[in-house]
């Protein structure tokens, strides 16, 4: 499948790599790929900037954000949460026509020397926001509560846990159901429709927290025992 | 132990039955006595109303809020989160010294013909706002992100999982943590101080999702999988 990633960042980065190595078409998307090229120092992690990190990855292509929406059968919304909305604009998400967008982005406010601070509430919510602004994609929320190790590789936490979808088109989130599967998904809760968002997004807060207590040495992920 | 469970509801019937069977002095809290024993309609759920419930349970003691803040050694707030504040001020838990109170609830807003709202943000929470409320008290939150009857008994969901507490004094998360043990829990996570109260609160959404996903028909819970 041709795949559009965006944003440059660590989730961009592994979501793309995984991809390609299953043998889809990827493009990044970024706002400017001329700056994006030159980006070359590491992260806060001590990860390669996007310009050293795509050097030796001839096969997955760059873009803009225009590039990349119009070239993918499949969306995946993976820039800062706070600036999504914008990215997606400066993509004409609008005129993308019926295409199914993954939504993994969480709005969080940077807070000096602190956890940053969620911005979802039981009355709104990124994935809910994407749905009303592009109205002709069919979005998918998923993913966002997880590392993005997890999320290609759920075999990188030490048991079996769960990742849960939500949308308004059943065929979308079949789409990404299937999809979910190749990355090694078992178990998939679907929440119904898009304003499941609420529910996974508002789970960052505990997400951070358990961060802070369980050391950040091991990955986690939630699973529902039932 | 002398435990004060504060809440005629389901969440203080079952807590409270539980913990007499355990061994514990339990007295159950509520605004006023004579009319709690009149209430004998079931609940929605086909429950016998609390008058009914009580008359043969001589062994559980009724009492008033203040009555009851002031029998135990150890108080649980089992009320409906959005009186909690109040039922607090009217059992005058400003002047119970520096109690251990165990915190489990949550603020929903009913919404007619849909699922409650959640009214915690990562600003504000009720763990939080009884801390505050109550400076002298010492606040742990702990249970809130599960059915009472997985509260009190954790083998009723199918395989372990987890449950969280959050407080900001050491001594009264231990004093909570054996209690929990009592009740069966192994994987006890400590969240760090009260401000975690945001993380498990926020919680609620996903849950009351799943519990529509799942149809509703077996109990769940989640288990931070490590």
């Amino acid at each position: 499948m041709k795949i559009a990633v965006l944003g440059t960042g660590m989730v961009g980065q592994n979501l793309a790599q995984v991809l390609a190595a299953k043998g889809h078409e990827v493009m990044i998307g970024t706002r400017d790929v001329g700056q994006a090229l030159q980006y070359k120092k590491p992260n806060g992690f001590g990860m390669p900037g996007f310009g050293v990190w795509v050097e030796d990855k001839p096969h997955i292509h760059v873009g803009t954000y225009a590039q990349s929406i119009s070239f993918g059968d499949l969306i995946i919304n993976a820039t800062n949460g706070n600036a999504s909305i914008e990215a997606l604009r400066m993509g004409k998400a609008d005129l993308a026509g019926n295409k199914v967008l993954i939504d993994l982005g969480n709005k969080l406010q940077p807070l000096p020397g602190s956890m940053p601070k969620s911005l979802a509430d039981d009355s709104h919510s990124l994935g809910e926001e994407i749905q009303s602004t592009f109205a002709n994609l069919r979005v998918v929320k998923t993913l966002n509560t997880m590392n993005t190790y997890v999320m290609s590789d759920p075999s990188t936490v030490a048991g079996d846990s769960t990742v849960f979808v939500c949308g308004n088109d059943a065929q979308a989130k079949a789409t990404v159901t299937s999809l979910l599967g190749e990355f090694g998904w078992k178990d998939i809760i679907d929440l119904g429709d898009i304003k499941g968002s609420r529910g996974v997004e508002m789970i960052l807060p505990l997400w951070l927290r358990l961060l802070g207590s369980l050391g950040g040495a091991k990955p986690f992920n939630f699973k529902v025992v039932r």
